[in-house]
């Protein structure tokens, strides 16, 4: 029995559960990237960041040479877009694993970066004619970059009803004003589109329906990009995390994304499948983490005290660890996918403690913490190397945290997964009571007296 | 689309992994077995506790009425021997969850409880027909019960090389001398037969077939049943976790199971679908716990200072983990036999990181702990009342406290499985070398120089 | 310089915190302690244990003739009382630590064991000579022993307003109902008087003057034992911990406790004391069983697959975590200590974040879950033996998980704390603004535009 | 009783334990040194950070001007070189706490920032009287800062026996080859002379006698920096942690610190009271990032849901924790200072486990993690924000990661413990030994038997 190369960057456990979802051309498709993978773009990872220029004159304006000849020959191995291939969402996840190794770089080469994937899929389902002429088919065919602006300064973001940038119809305009940050993507040159939650009805009784959505190409009269964002000492330039303000910004009334009052739908919408992808790309860098840990753990030059690092006190222990972390995560999220392709008519999850709501819910405060973890670890053995530019374990490290705050704290998926469960309660009780009847009636008959 | 009722025990996620291994009569079985637990077995279990006497004189000579009775109707319904059916490993294992929630008895009610199980594949695969006759046949019937000797006392068991019992041949009889312990089972009246493990060949250069089985009928003189240990104060009367010395036993020759020397062997042939067994009755345990912790939490009688349990602290947050750690320990399980059903053929799993072994090591240190940290929350949301004996969650936890020593100790299973992942180094290695080499190659291209 | 012999059971780091607290003949008492402890007590343990018949019919009205000795001999020496001595609490809570390694025992006798010290306290502070005469006298001779009867059955018992026990006064005569559980010492036949808290006033508005405390000599009609609770299958028999139910129990109006509406008033007062010593017991306790951990890992007569336990996995750094958990929480009781020694007047605490119980409430979520962790490690190292009677630890670990809920859960104890920091924010909101106002000339005075 | 200001930054249990070791001029100092540190020096931390230019052509060539400024205005004040007063090591912790709340900046202007304070220490006890007028004098001016190079690239420095930098003597000159990284300070204009370790005597049968140390002045030609290396993206101009490779450095004999051979035992000397200052600086950094957290989760403005943020989930808890674990973490360092207060002369802590080294060795993988926690926790609470540059949390988080990293990784030090602990073992084995032997004769008194 042959071997899938995909079980040597996964695990024997995840491709048993998700390969029957294979047909046998998307195995071929997935073998196909893996070798693009390690024959171009693992290795074009580091030429990658060295050709953004540290001045600040310049690095804001690069678009990476590297990037972009690979995109070309991407495209031409008919690996482009993959996420919105017709393969399932169990079968882009496990796609999205192998990405996740490559950094920021491996899935823009394939089309596949968020915020992008998010956008196109906004712009697909819900997007004009004209909108999808104008905004889809460049960002389709990878000649222009997207950034969702959402996040508002000084503003509690996680509860997406208190937003506060104003969109407002002027005649066959609509004019926008705002503060946001945290724009992903908003600082890179390719970047021609904005999309823009703001409230256009904030009188609306319905707190869900305040909301709309507008296109607001980069370029617009008022829309000024004051500074990126740094996380941790990062500013992940080009692309980078915008504050952005959006001053008297006018676009014309087509720009409306589906209709008024529509914009909590699309984002949450827009979701679902984003979870899935960037919890298997966390999945993928912590698995990448781990692999470099065991190189390092081993390696002969690094012994100390006359061992292998391997040999002192609980890396063994700690590999282990990680390795049974990483294993449980990728199965929770591989399931999760595999209940949205099963279920896929949204209206299958609602109101069902399994939803995929509830499930999501789990990943989002489960995957990033364990990455976040498996990363420390490998940090760790690593000594100050790797703290430093000289891995990625860092710059790893730093983006995973932001998804334990970026899609909701970590809180927030933890409440709604416990109240979520007590939705089980009257059942539970129901359940018990009967147990309890018949119970009695066995206590009974045996002659036994309860204390209870 | 109607669901199975099994949902409501265990996941949708998990269901939707294993669903299409169940033929509709393995669905229908299911169905039945979780019928006959509601209606039956749950309701008895207070029962069943009760009619063991705290008489030390009686006690220990108790054949429970109501289990008794129990099995008749479940050998009627065909709900019997489930761990032998030719349904699948994964199919059973989410059978064993639905027992798991039904404590001690439960298994025992449809023939399934441990030692028994193990006892009876040994002689299913290994026993000779006379044996089968004797021994297996009403092990079958569920009219006997069995124990497996093979812990030993002032002996560090974990490594089963240092067993000391003495097995020896003297003429057409095996003389069996030697002091175990733990022998779990070993106090009931029904158990007529022991399994023990011993050194029959002390000399032998290879550690693993010093080791022989031989069938111990439970009254052959020498038997010397010492004492009960408890666990945490249980005594887990009548069956009991007994020490014993086995003094200048004699039995036939004929004892002797599959051969000189093979006693390595069939403990090792024992221990994987067994671990699957015990860790799916740990999920199930866990899961039953949880949903006794949601009902507490919601109680309006259980309210302090105005508000419900749950609206205080952290007990959300706790439920929330307790969700996902369960489903993932589940999800973990399952994909463990569904491997293994996969690769029934023992050969396909040697050698491999992701092997029955290591795979199985990895349930063996992540599941007990998981359903110690949920039952412990459960405790902890039901107050004083939740180490006592009027709830099942104290003596639960106990004898989940033992599986992270009974099947070797945690220890040795991260130790197994942190060498299991360092042995992925050299290839590893290999894969890092030719990234590196192509790395170099671009370097140069861009005209690039590296640090490292 | 020659060192106290209490630093080869504690630390050096304890003892240079509290050893200028110590007279010489505080340091004297304490040497004679520990020798006695050594001597006498610590030898003892395991006969007073076997001296308790497991007869459900005698078990409970035993008086363990070893631990009677003991406590003459303990007179004798002037080791007696030593909770009420005028020592410092500090000082004591270096004694509480000894008596901790010595199991329910050594506190009794030195006549210094919960809830009987409590009650004294009470007593000495609160009763009327009569009530001091009859009670408190054969209590501090340890002729009698004592209970404390709060806690109710199907009540939230962590908010004292919920107690329902009814305290009424009929003409000279005050009449009690009630259903109590948890009882700590009623199983005892040497337990004559019981301090029961009940409402005698529901309909005040105060909700902590509804309660007043009266004196139950144990044989009053009406006072009946239902049964002993369990912990995790033990009954802590003689003493146990008991259900009881007050039915139509009549006692003189001389009874009462230092007035009508007292009982809140009471309770609190007893609480600070003694959240050191069990604290500092527990901490014994986890020493204790570090220590113990230490001899097995060494013992060769455990050596498995070659080597020592302490060099398998993660042993040794499980050591050295209980080490520095151990040190950690023993400063922090001690420095607690510290604290109520030197603002003894009460009214020094109040409204300070780090008032005595704003820290006492960090004692009791801190020490009993890292005891048990200490404890749960020494377990580990112990295998099947650790959890069975023929180690202390599984009863020492059962012991302290009570204290996770006996005192009020961790949960409550946490919320108090936290709540207790929020009360800083005020002066915390005001020094920040002084801050940002300087802050903010600076910024100026330096040419320098904020973003904040 | 009017209490100090410190008790407000602090706490008062800890207070309680170190406020009599304080001269009245002692307490004195701290309250000027509170004041100045509100008055000017906190005010001044953005302003001091935005001083740095972003441009690399001058980032690098700072002289911060604020800084400047306060350090006159702090020498004027009599508040420098802190670390060297006669004041108690203990005394001087509480300052470390306070500095540890002012970032980078805080220490330097009180001339008390490392690696100064230890190369002032190095250059006071072992320097000449030369080395002491060009060097020292100069630093504990504050005219000059200086940098201790000792880890090397691609080897394992926790294991310092595996430094490679070769120091020879050539006639009157000292030649230095070798090529280190993560020199602290060497990056600052102001930076002028590094201390080298190296082998001078790399064939010397002694592995603690083959290091020496060399003062190199820092525009000695040979002397390279190659580039920063950066910190989780952080460079921490200007200080830096450079890549220096020294080639063919020469210096006068004269260099030489203390003699040949001596290198090893200036870094031990070096080692002890430096870990103390960080450990207090951790501190004050995480009770700095808790009293933001409370402010932040009180921030009216930051309501989500129509609540505030503490009023969701686990906030409360976390802060509760927080504040548990900063006290205890507290404690166990000042009560490690005491100890080594009190017995100052180095002879008195060997072979104890309670030793310096033992301590400090806790302190070193207790302390980092702890504030590591604390600060990760406020990080959340702050959102977005709390990774970027408008907050210190991220880059605080960052500098305290090295912690577990820059002084051995903490499995050293874990692993160190245990094994001191493991020392303790004869005489444990020998006080159960006797314990038993009384036991025996006690069993034998009262009759019993006992199974082991």
């Amino acid at each position: 029995m042959s071997k899938h190369p995909v079980v040597e960057y996964t695990s024997e456990a995840s491709w048993a559960m998700v390969e029957d979802k294979f047909s046998p051309y998307a195995k071929e498709t997935l073998s196909k990237l893996i070798k693009f993978m390690e024959d171009e773009v693992y290795p074009a990872i580091k030429v990658a960041h060295a050709q953004i220029p540290e001045d600040p004159a310049t690095r804001w304006k690069t678009v990476i040479p590297i990037v972009e000849e690979l995109k070309s020959k991407a495209k031409k191995l008919g690996l482009w877009n993959l996420f919105l291939s017709k393969a399932t969402l169990s079968g882009y996840a496990v796609i999205a694993e192998i990405l996740g190794r490559g950094g920021h770089f491996a899935p823009q080469v394939v089309n596949c970066s968020a915020p992008d994937t998010g956008n196109m899929e906004v712009l697909a389902r819900y997007g004009s004619p004209e909108q999808q002429k104008k905004w889809l088919v460049p960002l389709l065919n990878g000649e222009i970059r997207s950034s969702f602006a959402m996040t508002e300064k000084n503003v509690a973001s996680s509860d997406a009803t208190n937003i506060r940038t104003s969109i407002k119809r002027e005649g066959d305009e609509i004019v926008i004003n705002g503060h946001k940050w945290w724009i992903s993507g908003a600082g890179d040159p390719r970047c021609k589109i904005h999309l823009v939650l703001g409230k256009s009805d904030p009188g609306n009784k319905s707190a869900y329906q305040q909301q709309s959505i507008v296109l607001v190409p980069a370029d617009t009269p008022g829309v000024k990009i004051i500074r990126p964002m740094k996380v941790f000492g990062y500013d992940d330039a080009p692309e980078g995390h915008c504050e952005i303000i959006y001053e008297n910004v006018r676009v014309p009334l087509g720009n409306l994304v589906l209709g008024w009052g529509k914009g909590f739908e699309i984002i949450q919408g827009r979701l679902g499948p984003g979870r899935i992808h960037h919890c298997m790309r966390s999945i993928g860098a912590a698995q990448k983490a781990l692999d470099t840990m065991l190189q390092r753990v081993t390696d002969p030059a690094k012994k100390t005290f006359g061992k292998f690092l391997y040999e002192h006190g609980t890396v063994v222990a700690d590999i282990a660890k990680s390795r049974a972390e990483i294993e449980s995560a990728r199965l929770l999220v591989l399931s999760a996918a595999l209940q949205i392709d099963k279920y896929k008519a949204k209206g299958a999850f609602e109101g069902d403690r399994n939803s995929q709501s509830g499930i999501l819910n789990v990943l989002q405060f489960v995957v990033p913490s364990m990455a976040l973890e498996v990363v420390d670890r490998a940090i760790q053995s690593f000594g100050a190397e790797g703290v430093s530019q000289d891995q990625e374990l860092a710059s790893t490290w730093s983006g995973l945290r932001t998804l334990r705050i970026a899609d909701g704290p970590d809180a927030v998926h933890i409440q709604q997964v416990g109240l979520k469960e007590l939705k089980r309660v009257p059942a539970l009780v129901q359940r018990e009571k009967e147990m309890k009847k018949k119970q009695a009636i066995l206590m009974e008959k045996a002659g036994i007296k309860a204390h209870l």
